[in-house]
């Protein structure tokens, strides 16, 4: 094998290698320091450099767009030497700002809904206590919880033996002057007791940052909120893939690979190592310590719950499907090893059931359905479709194993709705063609959750499927094919895609799609009737979930996910759960309605008898064997059927 | 199996049962109640009743004597008819009576004053839960908290993450049957929390040892007592040298090792091993696991205590003596690495001051001086000396660093309290040789604290020595001779000793005594003083401390070391300490008193002014400066002078 010269702009001297070195070990023998914080898989991007000249071939360019491509950019950790190499190593700030301007850009700030008076669990004051004397010798411990009673009203004060061996010197390191920081148990009660969390030397500084943490532990993606605990500004917002994905797409699956041996530390090692990645990015990118974090509190399902904690969750599984715990104490960031304060309170909010986990009630409290009189339908469609009826009087939950296909996955070319991702698309009547919208304005690489429905709602309005699901095969056309899979219809030609390959959608796909769909259609149909409410009486439909801010009313209605009713119905509102956890972060109160949800809503199980199935059989039509159910629809593709026959 | 007639003193007419019945039963049967507190163990002996004719056959005769049996005693739960029986029943009061009644010389047992019905922090109970099912999806650690709750009453129930991790497996590895062991807080409110700190599978055996264990951790001394929570009898009591002593003797220069650079880690390390140590022997006493140990109280001097948590205690030897910490929260065994159950609460009982710490707060509860109407003086003479005088309605106390000399410490041949120390000495007035009483009755090896004292005593009252303490060479007494330390008196020849060298005590041994007799006197009689109460007031003296119950009175009022009062105001109590970590170990009550004690006692600075120290040279005399004070020792030394002089 030759040998070729690797030169980098921040290296003094040029390293020798032979073909198929990756540039990043060609960096690592240089001393450059390349960020790699997806271990080199390829994912993260971050390890993008720039090729000046010379001969490189990239195995993936995951992240990088055409025009990244094009300008010589190619990702150190999947991009090998096969000549002689000039390379650019462009600043890290450069490249977190072009992998993190999405669409999302605008919330960086103060959400909406945010009270600067609401009443926080964490507290920071200054006190200055009085030195002891020979007439007044009160041990340190009591001097300082007498001087925080007095300052701050603050009873039965508790401290952790560590904290207790290390008072004494810093009482006395600025002259009894100190900063407190402590937490007050939530709840109303004003004697209940408060915790320490850290006694620091000193009155210090009113900027030094003060942080807390809102997470969300999603199957499929992670996100966290950075948050100014006194501001309440959000300093950061991210999201990453869950690190437990590579050991399985859905709750059962991951449920399955922890149960058997190891796998429950495994799992519970990716998800802490997904956490503590997004904490350090989110903590460079705010510029502060990660210790500033005094408080996290996590909303998520109830499986990445127990994962998240190392507890068991194969009851989860196994019918009665019951969980270990819902309501969890609180646990100091240390027994998690989270990288934040190590007496940082973790505050995982509570859940109803197997399936209704925090992530439900947190995005309930977020959605306000909580607090109105408006009958309100709230989905949340992520892995799973967990859906509430209710209103103000009461709740009622139910859970649909969707499974991720509209989270992209369980589908040939899905993806997640990043740059590259088709998220909107029309088929012509006539000719079958379709045009379509693609995130970033580049070719496209796949298509997201939001195109898929579009993709579905397009091919059967036009007749490319019919009502069962199935490809029209007598069209005659040559998008309508069989391909390596099977039955499918081309979206996207290889000479117009980022890949160079078809972009298709099969039979398969078309299968679990209709599937994901009907299992939610089924769910709150089957729960209305449970309740006695008919579905019509509903005044609002909310839904969360990932992709749930995207997603085109008409087309969803079209295909049969949504029920058919007036648009304006319909309120589209992203994460609800990251939204409830960053309240409950900082409003004592939020966090006692999210417990209160959590205690008064009432889960119903389907599996417990077989009307579910029987609705689910008949949703796995388009948009439901009964198309008196949907009335537009109907009109809709009565009259596009017309016009054809007119054509 | 053939019938019996059963009748019963207090019951209008027997019983048929057959052979085998247990006579328990047959009492239920014939409507006669007897007392059976243990659950019908056979442990708590409350069931005795008398057999008067007929053939029984006793199981088990635990809390019966030999004489007890012989007339005709035999437990109601643990005895079976076999033939037609007349039966006893005797009342109540009588059995108590005879139960506390401290029998056992060796003083393993249930000590006196304890009381089987006192109210415990920790339980051990039998759960049955029902089993989740479809329409009961309750997780499992609710499932855990109602069925504690129905059963038990308790509220607010905690639990570690650790625990939360097992309990799932826990509750199904025997049908949702469980043995809770949990703790609630002390105090009387009844929503207080409760932890749980232990889930075993299964109804155990109600005679799974179920322990606890108090300790005194003196400077010198650790003693230890195994406890049976249920039947609150000793079963082991043990004491060793506090391992620390081999890096001082006395609290300041364990304060001094400890602050220098890793002394403090290697000063807890010490502790903690001697704990253990005592521990494993005890545990093998006792044939229980270690692990069967579920809670420990402590008692202990406050450096004591500092040291043992790995809390800093220099600031408790510098002006203006604080400790780190007077009340300390509860700790789990695990953070202090204690043989023990990891869970078990480790409770530190409340200390006062830096020099009245735990052991003096449970000394006068044991002492029952916090409950009295008498003006009560309650002396500890350990390492240091800790006075308390007062009663049920105030509680004043002072320290005085007396030095070890009276636990054997800085005195050349001193020892401990064990086999072949000098235990009390006579002096002959006109030859003075010595006799002397060993304990063991075996050949000298050294001399105890109560030896130190008759001897001081002895040698001041036959004239060896004079009133200032020096050794009077003018008798010509080969006894008193030049040694390898200056002047000393010979106690026993090197021919008559253990190991073969003259046993003396030299004048530096006397002045290290005078100056601890001297602490004393001074420290009582400053406080009485500012009380503005005269010592002659004091109704009775309360002697701890680990020599306190040997020490000859008239002797210790001869060298000043005591008051000359009348002998029967005197008591001596042993090592009240760790009787006071005893009762608080099994009595919610007991402890909250001692809580009690510690915020009311108020602690008078001796250091503070000089009266102390005048006090103090005063008292370094034998028996003082001032005669008077002593009018008893006065008129006996006259008179053995007035006898002399005739001879």
């Amino acid at each position: 094998m030759a040998d070729h010269l690797v030169s980098f702009d921040t290296a003094p001297e040029p390293v020798r290698v032979p073909t198929g070195t990756l540039l990043s070990e060609a960096a690592k023998l240089a001393g450059v320091e390349i960020t790699q914080p997806c271990g080199g898989q390829g994912r993260c991007g971050r390890c993008a450099v720039q090729i000046v000249s010379g001969t490189v071939r990239r195995r993936s360019t995951l992240r990088l767009s055409q025009g990244d491509v094009e300008a010589g950019f190619a990702l150190a950790c999947q991009t090998v030497v096969e000549g002689d190499v000039q390379v650019l190593v462009p600043p890290q700030e450069k490249i977190e700002r072009r992998l993190t301007t999405d669409r999302t850009a605008g919330e960086v700030s103060v959400p909406l809904g945010y009270d600067y008076r609401h009443d926080q669990t964490i507290r920071r004051t200054w006190l200055t206590l009085k030195p002891p004397t020979l007439d007044d010798q009160t041990d340190d411990w009591s001097r300082l919880v007498t001087a925080l009673r007095q300052k701050a009203h603050v009873k039965n004060l508790s401290i952790t033996l560590e904290q207790l061996q290390m008072i004494g010197d810093i009482l006395r390191a600025d002259d009894w002057r100190v900063t407190a920081i402590y937490e007050t148990e939530p709840g109303n009660d004003p004697t209940a007791p408060a915790r320490l969390i850290e006694l620091l030397p000193g009155h210090i500084d009113h900027d030094t940052p003060f942080m807390g943490l809102a997470i969300d532990i999603g199957t499929t993606t992670v996100t966290v909120w950075l948050v100014d605990l006194i501001s309440g500004e959000v300093k950061a917002q991210l999201a990453e893939y869950n690190g437990q994905i590579s050991r399985g797409e859905d709750v059962i699956s991951r449920i399955i690979y922890a149960s058997k041996n190891g796998g429950m530390d495994e799992m519970r090692v990716l998800i802490v190592e997904t956490i503590n990645r997004l904490i350090d990015t989110a903590c460079r990118r705010a510029q502060v310590e990660k210790t500033s974090i005094i408080k996290v509190t996590i909303a998520g399902n109830s499986t990445m719950m127990h994962l998240l904690l190392g507890i068991p969750a194969m009851n989860i599984r196994l019918s009665p499907f019951v969980t270990t715990v819902n309501t969890l104490p609180n646990i100091p960031a240390r027994e998690l090893v989270l990288d934040v304060h190590p007496e940082a309170t973790v505050d995982c909010l509570p859940g109803v059931a197997s399936y209704v986990g925090a992530d439900i009630t947190s995005g309930v409290y977020s959605s306000g359905m909580n607090a109105t009189d408006k009958l309100t339908l709230f989905l949340d469609i992520g892995t799973n479709g967990e859906i509430v009826l209710g209103s103000r009087d009461w709740l009622v939950s139910v859970a649909c194993s969707a499974g991720p296909a509209f989270e992209g996955a369980g589908v040939i070319y899905g993806m997640r709705a990043t740059v590259g991702a088709i998220e909107e698309l029309w088929i012509n009547d006539i000719t079958y063609e379709p045009t379509y919208r693609v995130i970033g304005g580049v070719r496209p690489r796949g298509i997201c959750g939001s195109g898929l429905i579009s993709l579905l709602a397009e091919m059967f309005m036009t007749g490319v499927l019919d009502k069962g699901g199935h490809l029209n095969t007598s069209l005659g056309n040559p998008r309508i094919r069989e391909g390596e899979h099977g039955m499918e219809y081309v979206i996207a030609w290889a000479d117009q895609s980022y890949h160079g390959r078809d972009i298709s959608i099969t039979h398969v796909d078309i299968d679990n799609l209709l599937r994901a769909k009907a299992a939610i259609y089924a769910g709150f149909t089957v729960m209305a009737d449970r309740v006695g409410v008919p579905l019509e009486a509903v005044e609002q439909v909310l839904i969360g979930g990932s992709f749930g801010k995207y997603i085109n009313v008409e087309k969803a209605v079209q295909i049969g996910l949504l029920p058919d009713m007036e648009w304006e119905r319909f309120q589209f509102l992203g994460n609800t759960a990251i939204r409830g956890a960053y309240h409950a972060l900082l409003d004592r109160e939020a966090r006692e309605r999210i417990h209160d949800i959590a205690r008064r809503m009432t889960y119903i199980e389907l599996s417990a008898d077989n009307t579910f199935y029987e609705a689910f059989t008949s949703a796995l039509f388009l948009p439901h064997t009964d198309m008196h159910r949907f009335p537009s629809v109907q009109a809709d593709f009565e009259g596009r059927a017309a016009l054809k026959v007119e054509d």
